[in-house]
């Protein structure tokens, strides 16, 4: 059987896959910062003639900022988009570094193989095993299971400012069935997960003004209002002693989880102390009466992420600042509709001032949640595939997170997105550092292997 | 009578004591910064012969920071020992000046002459008004009314670092019967006042821990605690609904105010829309059952100073930090003790913590209200000679801020302190375009020659 062939092909090839990752490690892709112009487009170039290799047919395609990387393969079969970045984040603070950031090695960590690099993990080792299981079909088969466009982007870590304009000019082109993103992890060690739903956010920043001007507290303190007591009262009230969101109409039309969505989640036997431990906690806070994977998954939230206003600085200053002001963000899920909230957010601050003050607000990001419609047979097939190649069964699973690239290829191309990956919690992206596992590219690329004939039928 | 004279000579010599003023305020004495010590040295040294012309045995002390000026009259009477500050705040922003900061003017501001020049109304052109009351006595009669000891110090706007150590090695030489202070404002115009009651302080930072590290609040959000929540929710706390202070405690053996001061503050007509007007308030914030005069001069505030927590940069960060701090400080008058309110706060902090999260304080300044002792027979003799200088009555007032001299007088030379001053709430002292009304020097140099006289009996 073919697949078995292929799969052997990637075990004995590893070393040689090995070697073109650490090739393109070499390269530092960092695109938030113009000094790495030119190495951004080396490894955009590098990529096109590596797929080129294999039978594509690829080229770099300008844009306004750095250049996509697009490939066609000519087989038959479901047509499948694969997504993944080639661009890096900055290597900063280097001092943490024990090694060159771009000098990659195989290096032990916790008694296992690691590949030390800035993008081993994130995302150029996780795009990799996408393409190494496409060399290994093509060399065993000499083609591959399925119709396989491949994207890449070298602007992910700097906002992906090309990305929409690129999606819309490109449409036609770049539409498949269904698209394939690896930019995730495992759920745990052994068990794979595929992300199929993902939180939405709205972003406020809100400034609340008292008195025009600061003012000395010994002359006015007490009789002048400041806006720190009030800001702080109305960031007091965004939740109730049960964490629950106090904005109007917040949980208005949030569907409850199915309940086979449900029992997959509690099967998955997620533990908290686990989770909280290592950032120092043991208590979970938030929504009383949900599990922490519910709250992170498939609830909404508030936090805010940042809060100034009077003196920071050293030693002391009795000022009676004129302005406070806050970051707030909210998690959102299916359901809920950004701007509308947007709208309750502030009138329900409004509401709550006192008689003086005023409030301003910055509108920041605001995107809906997006779910995959996985009755799509792909999603099952990646599934089947995940659970034979890993030890414990692929689960279905929610991300607390965003991956715009998701709802942008629903919204503009119309297809759901397979975001299956293989980094693991302690890979260390954007931190120094960073690795990925050897097993995870190893199990990544057969696990790609897999899927891809999966597809086939 | 020679009083009459001496104020004559005063009318007749405006000019040139204007003239000496201006000399005094060419000269850049900022304090803060090492940039100007020459220039510092040189307004000590100025001073220190400026009194020696008039017969003071007048000399520069060296100190371990800015030197101090002493200066002793050779006359009999009651011993008064003057104090005021020669040094100046920093002049920036220096392009909201209309003019050289240190090129002193007399110009037309709403239709009245003031001395326009960093340091015109705080202290130079104040301690002057002294100065020049002496000049006019010896002028007139060849000597003083009283035993005068002249103290000017040079370090008051950069923290007085040198000022309890100086007191305490030369407290034989400084110790009089009362000390008169030239450092505060008329109450309003045309009304001196006498301050008799200066409110203590207790400054406090929290910090708030929650997670041991920043966190992604895709990832944690919800689940792990935000320290900026539970900092808010204890800072919304400090205040009840009526601006009543909720440390327990707090208002313990607080004295309700005299009827016969209470009399005199009401006799004040103080004008709350005129107070808060002019900084955009129209409203008093703070105790619901108290007048706005009795919350700034006599009773406690707690009012937060400074909050931050989080991303605080332009546009957005989903961050949940591990920390948010804030800076608080208490207002405090007679009764209260701010040590055993640092324990309350702290405690009353502590209980208001969830699972989770810890506090830790930083103590800054602590200080007790300090109230003078008006039986002083040199209360009623000062407040009668400003009674007759100015078209209003002057009254013993309080004051919300802190004169920290005023309270090592009291503590270390065991002398109670008359504070009077002619500064207006307009001189923009410690801002660009600092100025001094003409008449607040004539006027003040004329109510130390009342006083000096009324001190001989």
């Amino acid at each position: 059987m073919s697949l078995d062939a292929v799969l052997a092909r990637i075990d004995t090839d590893l070393d040689q896959s090995t070697a073109r990752l650490m090739e393109l490690l070499r390269i530092q892709s960092i695109s938030t910062d113009p000094a790495f112009d030119a190495e951004v487009a080396r490894a955009a170039e590098w990529l096109a003639a590596d797929l080129r290799r294999i039978g594509f047919d690829a080229s770099v395609r300008p844009t306004t900022g750095h250049p996509m990387v697009v490939a066609h393969g000519a087989d038959d079969g479901p047509h499948v988009l694969f997504y993944g970045h080639y661009d890096v984040q900055p290597v900063d603070p280097l001092n943490l570094w024990h090694r060159d950031p771009f000098d990659p090695a195989i290096e032990e960590q916790n008694g296992v193989k690691v590949i030390r690099a800035r993008g081993a993990s994130d995302d150029n080792g996780q795009l990799m095993t996408f393409v190494e299981a496409c060399r290994a079909w093509k060399a065993v088969t000499g083609k591959l299971p399925a119709r396989v466009t491949i994207f890449f982007e070298g602007e992910e870590e700097s906002g992906s400012p090309s990305l929409v304009p690129f999606l819309e000019a490109n449409a036609e082109e770049l539409r498949a069935e269904v698209a394939l993103i690896c930019d995730t992890g495992l759920f745990s060690d052994g068990t794979p997960g595929i992300v199929t739903q993902l939180r939405g956010m709205l972003q406020e920043e809100i400034t609340i003004t008292g008195p025009s001007i600061d003012l000395h507290s010994g002359m006015f303190g007490g009789v002048a209002m400041n806006p720190i007591r009030v800001l702080s009262g109305i960031l007091a009230n965004l939740h109730d002693a049960q964490g629950t969101v106090q904005v109007p109409g917040f949980y208005d039309g949030i569907p409850e989880l199915s309940e086979e969505l449900r029992a997959q989640w509690e099967g998955l036997g997620f533990n908290v102390e686990g989770f909280l431990g290592p950032v120092g906690l043991s208590h979970p806070a938030g929504e009383a009466d949900r599990t922490p994977l519910e709250m992170i998954w498939s609830r909404p939230t508030a936090e805010v992420n940042g809060i100034w206003g009077g003196y920071t600085g050293a030693g002391f200053k009795t000022v009676l600042p004129s302005q406070a002001h806050a970051k707030i963000s909210f998690r959102l899920v299916a359901g809920q509709d950004p701007l509308r909230l947007r709208e309750n957010f502030r009138d329900w601050v409004q509401a709550q001032l006192p008689p003086d003050c005023s409030a301003d607000f910055i509108a920041h990001g605001a995107s809906p949640a997006s779910t995959m419609d996985i009755s799509h047979p792909a999603f099952d097939v990646a599934r089947t595939a995940l659970s034979e190649e890993w030890p414990n069964e692929a689960a279905f699973i929610g991300s607390g997170g965003s991956i715009p690239v998701a709802g942008y290829f629903k919204e503009i191309l119309g297809m759901d997105s397979i975001l299956a990956g293989f980094g693991r919690d302690d890979d260390a992206i954007h931190s120094p550092n960073e690795k990925y596992d050897l097993s995870s590219f190893h199990h990544g690329i057969r696990s790609w292997a897999r899927i891809l004939h999966g597809l086939s039928g």
